[in-house]
């Protein structure tokens, strides 16, 4: 395998999602309701706020017995470090879009985003300590498959640049994070079986973010129906969105 | 919430995965092919090497400052007991059913396998100590939902009881198990907020077992098309199969 | 090595512990203070209330690949099982010597104390997994070497049989225990560098054993000069015994 | 308390320490055999190779919900970031030495420096996570009390500046490390509680790592004795030190 094939893969990927994804029918669909980036903005929070912490426990299985691992060991304790505290960005989106939420009163996570933390704590403490640079792979070029659903949503839904910070930062930095990936993953991958074991985290990844959006599209239904905890915050925090 | 909530959420669970699940499908549309029962039986052996670790870690979350909390550590520490092993009957019933495959050839797990394996150690270390008997919960009472789907396997597959000893253990062991796990959900369920938490992972736990059947089923149809690592595996320990 | 030439060294490290030991010595001398024995129980209840947990993590780190490790991961959860609970013993025996402390102001463990607890979660979590047998080999059968030293601390400091449930509790179960641990030993131990592995733990389990009561007699004189936090203690629940 | 107080409590344990340590005492009345050094560098290589992952595993106990949390943690990776590797060092300044041990062969760490280990893996994911701090407050400064003692090691075994690398890095970073955990010192110790948290570990760390250099001064008494595992590795890779 190779960086492009591992490319090829991740476009199909993300190919399928566009087509599936119930949140980005919705959005295609012309939804004008930012409740429906609430609560977007309030899963990205959960799922971000465990980037840092699972990135630098990846050090913690490594041998620093040769360079190559003491290079990944830097790699993984930098990005961490960079990661740190963004998930803050998605919070202050979330309030500046009108949900003023305290953190203390945020409803926890969602099933699916539950999942997908715990299969990236899994994945960087268990098996082949590259594998973590599968997320990395797609997480950091993900904006060029899902930012024009994030535009035309910004549009209907009329959110500012004050409103998508998190959205931002994350474009901007890209370049240079996902150069950096792809170094690394030449670096750590040395056999068939090493680039395979990225690929899956990869491909596993974005299965598990889609199926995250996936659900926040359900729990979007709920909040119609009434039926969802977030009725509650809504009519609290943000009765104007109601 | 009680008891028969729970029960009530999860017989609508079980008919959703009844219905739609690929494996389940693959079964009812009456598959003869063994070498669905041996992907099955991989996965199994796989995920249930980790349940007497994962229920065992409960464990150190406890704070046995009550005799409430030190009951449930009981339970957990003897529940983890009487699950230790038991991977080896799913992988005694893969060989007894033709797939003479080394415990160290053993492919890895598949990828929906692995997020329910890292969902369960996650919930066991993380937030409300009960959630895991969430899982026990339906697991204890599954052959009851499962259980007529795998004897028309069994037939349509010609399994001997000699191929079928984990279902057969799991299926006798039952009814104690059950009482056990109702009699904990009620000693430490105590508020509405710790009933939705078990019932969240009863819900999850199911849905993530139904996606691992799911991958199971491509799994098996990536074997048509030879293009899975099981091929190899096939034409060297069960020729016969192929 | 060998059982026997473990019990050698166990003996021989025994005998520097009763001879050098500053909490044996202050025993030896005859002290009546019964202050002395309440600081050893709210130690003794610390260790203990992690003893069931690092026990039960030594299961983590088996492979259930081969019916000797299965065995063993039988046995460190059965122990793990017998011992849940136990430090209520101790607290029960603080109580009833006369500080009647409530569990929620009980001081913080001792550092000694806090290091041989570290201890045990490392070599439960890293190394060769029978190393935790070294623990249990000497504690099993402890009684045979502290006993005395306890039997004159009763005498001296007045102390019922209502005030030692731990320490009677811990001499009664010996028998079976040791037997099981020899067993255990002999099982996982096939090589000599196994041996030593055990044999290393024994010993610095004995040792940080002997520091923890070291600082249990340094915590004493503090008491002696009203620089201790259990000054505050013994003034509020045990005005008799100051 | 205070950062002065600490630094009294620090100097007051030094003082001790320098009075009391057997491989300072070693040191002290002259020796020459550079075996010696060559002991203490191995138990540097191995408790350095987990200073980074221990202060990097601080991070995943912290909340990220107010910006104290979120500058502790950064100075935690960072820190790490920086100490990544260093323990190669050690191991370079071992060969330079004459000892040219390969890391493969090179023995296990002595007990006393595992439970240093041990101690800062549970300190790093127990309790207050202000606590690591402690650690890093004396370790930063150490060379201030343990300098002169190497520099009269070095002139009698007649190291050159080649084989004290170890030593030469971590004297000149002080400065400005020093500041960084003052600062954080500062920042996180709120209450009088967290001062004595922090001044614990300190102690503990001190007293653990005087502990450490003992085991190294027995060990060597060993070597003298022709007891130890590292009579092989001198007579195989440093014949000229024998």
């Amino acid at each position: 395998m190779s960086i492009e094939k591992l490319k090829t893969q991740m476009e199909k990927k993300w190919a399928e999602i566009l087509k599936d994804n119930q949140l980005i029918k919705l959005i295609l669909d012309g939804t004008k309701d930012r409740r429906v980036y609430a609560l977007y903005l309030a899963e990205t929070y959960h799922y971000a706020s465990h980037n840092a912490k699972n990135q630098a426990l990846v050090a913690n299985k490594l041998k620093t017995t040769n360079s190559k691992e003491i290079n990944y060991m830097k790699y993984c304790l930098e990005h961490a470090l960079e990661e740190t505290g963004h998930e803050l960005m998605a919070y202050h989106d979330l309030k500046a879009a009108g949900v003023n939420v305290p953190l203390s009163e945020m409803p926890a996570p969602l099933p699916d985003t539950e999942t997908f933390v715990a299969y990236l704590y899994y994945i960087s403490q268990n098996g082949n300590p590259a594998r973590r640079l599968g997320y990395s792979f797609w997480a950091e070029s993900s904006y060029a498959y899902f930012g024009e659903v994030m535009l035309l949503a910004a549009k209907n839904m009329e959110l500012s640049k004050a409103m998508m910070t998190f959205f931002a930062e994350h474009s901007d930095i890209d370049v240079k994070h996902a150069e950096d990936v792809e170094r690394m993953v030449n670096l750590m991958c040395k056999t068939e079986e090493d680039f395979e074991d990225v690929a899956e985290v990869m491909n596993q990844t974005l299965e598990l973010t889609a199926r995250m959006l996936d659900n926040v599209a359900r729990e979007y239904q709920k909040v119609l129906k009434n039926e969802s905890k977030w009725n509650a915050i809504f009519n609290k925090y943000a009765p104007s969105l109601s």
